[in-house]
């Protein structure tokens, strides 16, 4: 088949969309089946999982500075299969299994150039406004974006590649490498991914904290070799002298418990975002032990790394999805965290194999 | 002259000291001429460069945890000859000139073996109680922390090497390298030498802020290449993009100001104490930049590079000095900076060649 | 002017370039007009830095694996004047002097994503078989590679921030930092600026080695600290100790003499090209010290850092240059330094201002 | 019990070591118990593994500059129990269990107060000339180089910590990390011990080569991924783009295959020694792919990451353990891997609970 077969091969059905409105007002829409750029492939899109900020826009309509303001396609976390292809996209077949990388920067300018392309002021990211997500049947994107899948990785897991890709963001930044002692607050769906992606890096000890003993319990199956009840204890004392602290709350009495849990020299991340722009944090601490914090902001050139943890069998993504909806389901999908506090990861399947 | 000698060579003069006994207390006493330990040397000090710790402590009685409880020496930037030699003190010859790096670590803790010895638990620190600091005619020292001085620097730069060495350490840590813009608040004896120690970098672009126009006017005489009037300025605005920050104020609105400066993946580094131990910090922006914010606790490992860089004059350490004090004017040294706020670094000459 | 007339703006003048048949044979031929791509600019070309490579592709048809087959314009330091511009061109106007970073990148690869783009396999670079280079009245250039000169910049400083880039990324690979101890093979045009880096890198001592004591002198001029006359004495023995060591000549006994002088944990830079594909290196010594051997290919990232070093004054490039010729003199130009081994930069000026 | 007592306790039997006294001569005299310098511990030895310098210097009397010239004691991982105390050494109890890091640093010098204590010129390092070792009943080592072992560690897996120290601070250097490809040259019991430390920091691909299919077999029941018999097929194409290569052989046709394996600033880490001081390296690949080479010397800051990786069951050594040895059949131990090329580690029994 030529790519100009490819290019113009008529989509196999109509392409219906979850679409945001306003706030709570998801509606069903059939759209106009994309068609890929030159370097693009139109992808079907098999699993969706839903994230705390696909939650936070569905109730909020903003999450800091990105407001919605039109009709938004929720969904940034997804696997699908290509079925069409750009007349330069010649990366994948046709028929091949794919994770999708939500964010496609520019390319060209510094950040992207010095490696650091999740800084790119350009970049064009799923389910951020004004872009639409991938909460629908078919969406189009960068062929180098799309990641072949092997036959190990199931489609919810390719959908998870990208909460993976933040915990081993997060770990990258903290330096966690083998022996590291990692105190994580919050054992949500971030946390987990933190926890996982800490253990594959060879972490000995990763303690978290979290409110709700549920959360707790199901982290320790996830890998976590510690917990903390954040009620009653804290890291700062169950988890001192940790190589790293990565929260995952955006809690401020968390945030300040765990950066007094790193030990000299140490590190905090800080991934949960914050209702504040502004958050006091610990400036005696931070000198005398000199301690590093920073945050962070999606993440970069994880994908091969995060197939390659899943596809060996390192990682276990399946264990995380609680949930499965239809995409006709997905305001359910959206509410389902809201129910119950202790899910960790909703999956939307809009198409299966 | 053999090592048993040097242990027992009489001191040749009196160790007169001046001893902070409370706030604004400050009395002249005879103490005994110290005993070198086997790997010490007896230094006689020469110059003594006055520090705002110092005049903290004098004015005070205390920085933080650290608290004045019984009478102290003050002084711990300090160049002096070395008279006498400890049994296994083999380093230095007797008249030799040397610097001293007022801070002793133990040696043998995870942090001295990591190589970061300034955040060793156990150093012993010069004018940091119950240490006893340089404001005395005589003083021991382990004879590594000890630095030969060549001919090129002068006593009052020998003493000067160590607030270089903050300088030095908060560009290390800033990550300051050819071609940066460095964006420093504050331009008191601190933002100083961190702006002399950028340049020395390779930092293109050195930019400090300031409410004092006429330390302002210094710095750039000093190498910084431009400046902020903070009344009516911001680093955000006219350092916008910098490679990174160095606080010299710990004052919030400052550190927030410089902050916004920061480019992506840039770094901020707070070097100025704070009167307060949590200061807001923005937490979006830490996030979305994935800026790396840390502090600084003394140095490590720089005075081997401060004192080449004096020595063959890209740093001007005798540019800074703008007043000189005997032993016996240490009260008015220790009040100079409080009568004239564009005041650099006045400098006590103990002993003189 | 539009963007869709500046694309067909028509060249003020023929295209006439020197171009490579074989060995020896350059013959001058007027080509057409090159048309910018979209997101090209069309430049006049001004100055043309001659390189070692392009001496030895005119006398030996071949670098390694890269062998001229067919005819090839050389030439690959060069600066220029926007002439036009592609339809999604707008980032320069027309009229802007710029420096042109000679290889482009795919942006899409592996090593782009992860901010080595130097390494990318599909990179475009001038001069290099079978893409021509600049030694012709006009180019096209991604316009992101074509890089503004500020007044500041002469036409042949502008042109030799190629050059620079290669001794400002050897100095970076180095570890070049200030108060650093640098030993550099070979006094030529790389090892001059190799020189000129790292002393703006803040390198407290640069000593250079080389046969020439024309070429060594030229070098002190040009900032280097030191010299080793390499027929009578050696690096390891008068820059021992040093934190790096660039070697800028190729040759066995060089780099080996220059390895010796590395200090434990210290980094040897080869940048120089060899004769042969592998040389024998100290396996034991770099096992004992713990020594850092690696190479350098080409830049990435440079040309920025590169702009701010010569505007400042701080790099003066304009030094380098000792022979001027017309284009039709390029013949000379290929030869001069044939004739004259302590000849640093001969400049073939395309066009003037 | 006073720390005068424990000085003076008297040990509990006669201190009989295996002592070589030239090339194949191994004999077993009694010794004086040493006695504990002020801030030393007194240790009876339980397990001491063999390594391949023992053998070494048994076969050939030397390793490269260090030759036996007077009569030493052999052994340099081992474990044993805190039996007696210097007036100074407080930091392990009498009775504790502890595995001895085999070399002692100055402390004091450039090397060990930047952290990498293992370049320390003036390291006293068990079983190098003329240092004695382990193979003994009693041996005194600083407090701080004793470091205690939990109850999950055997004895054996205690002295074992030594070699994966080795291994772990090979990846240090070669930067293995999470879904890393490495690539070994080696499966002896360095090989191992490099590929068990890869696989506990994250590396998703381990692939060894050797000659020795009985090794091969044996790297996989430790943890590599894949293998490569070397007298058929190669690193270079069954490891190809592999993060890092890390040698184990010492052989040029072994380490010349490796960097071929090694992708774009990849890394190449020589830790087997080779038996001419130098090797010829492929300078083109180097500088085209900009590889990086270092070699490793001993190991810094490892000890607590192998006791932990042990303690936590990620890492097991007593795996590695095919032989075992009394103190008085030591000669057996050091003849056993000539015997079977395929022995990973004979460990002598010195004494036992």
């Amino acid at each position: 088949m030529t790519g100009t077969e490819d290019a113009i091969r008529p989509a196999p059905g109509a392409n219906v969309a979850a679409v945001l409105h306003g706030v709570g007002d998801l509606r069903f829409e059939e759209r106009p089946v994309p068609v890929p750029g030159p370097s693009e492939v139109l992808v079907e899109v098999r699993s969706v999982g839903i994230c705390g900020s696909d939650v936070h826009y569905f109730e909020e309509g903003r999450i800091g500075d990105f407001v919605v303001r039109a009709p938004l396609v929720l969904g940034h976390e997804s696997s699908g299969v290509v079925v069409g292809r750009g007349e330069r996209a010649a990366r994948h077949p046709l028929g091949q299994r794919v994770a999708l990388e939500p964010g496609v920067p520019c390319g060209r300018c510094r950040e992207c150039r010095e490696g650091h392309y999740n800084l790119c002021a350009d970049v064009v990211f799923f389910a951020t406004p004004p872009v639409d997500g991938a909460l629908t049947r078919y969406v189009c994107i960068n062929e180098d974006f799309a990641y072949a899948l092997p036959d190990e990785i199931s489609d919810d897991a390719g959908a998870l590649i990208e909460p993976l890709s933040v915990g081993l963001w997060a770990c990258r930044k903290a330096g966690v490498t083998v022996g590291s002692r990692v105190a994580v607050a919050g054992a949500g769906p971030i946390g987990a991914v933190v926890a996982m992606a800490a253990r594959a890096a060879g972490a000995a000890e990763v303690i978290l904290s979290d409110v709700n003993p549920v959360r707790l319990e199901r982290a320790v199956r996830l890998g976590a070799t510690g917990t903390v009840d954040a009620r009653t204890g804290s890291l700062a004392s169950e988890a001192a002298d940790s190589n790293a602290f990565v929260d995952c709350t955006g809690i401020q009495a968390a945030i300040a418990d765990g950066i007094r849990a790193v030990r000299p020299a140490g590190v905090a991340v800080l991934v949960g975002m914050c209702a504040s722009p502004e958050v006091p944090l610990p400036h005696a601490a931070i000198q005398t032990r000199e301690i590093w914090v920073t945050g962070t902001f999606r993440y970069a050139n994880t994908y091969p790394t995060a197939i390659a943890l899943v596809a060996s069998g390192t990682v276990d993504l399946d264990a995380l999805v609680d949930a499965h909806f239809d995409l006709e389901e997905s305001l359910d999908a959206l509410q389902a965290s809201r129910r119950d506090p202790a899910l960790l990861k909703p999956v939307v399947r809009v198409t299966t194999a």
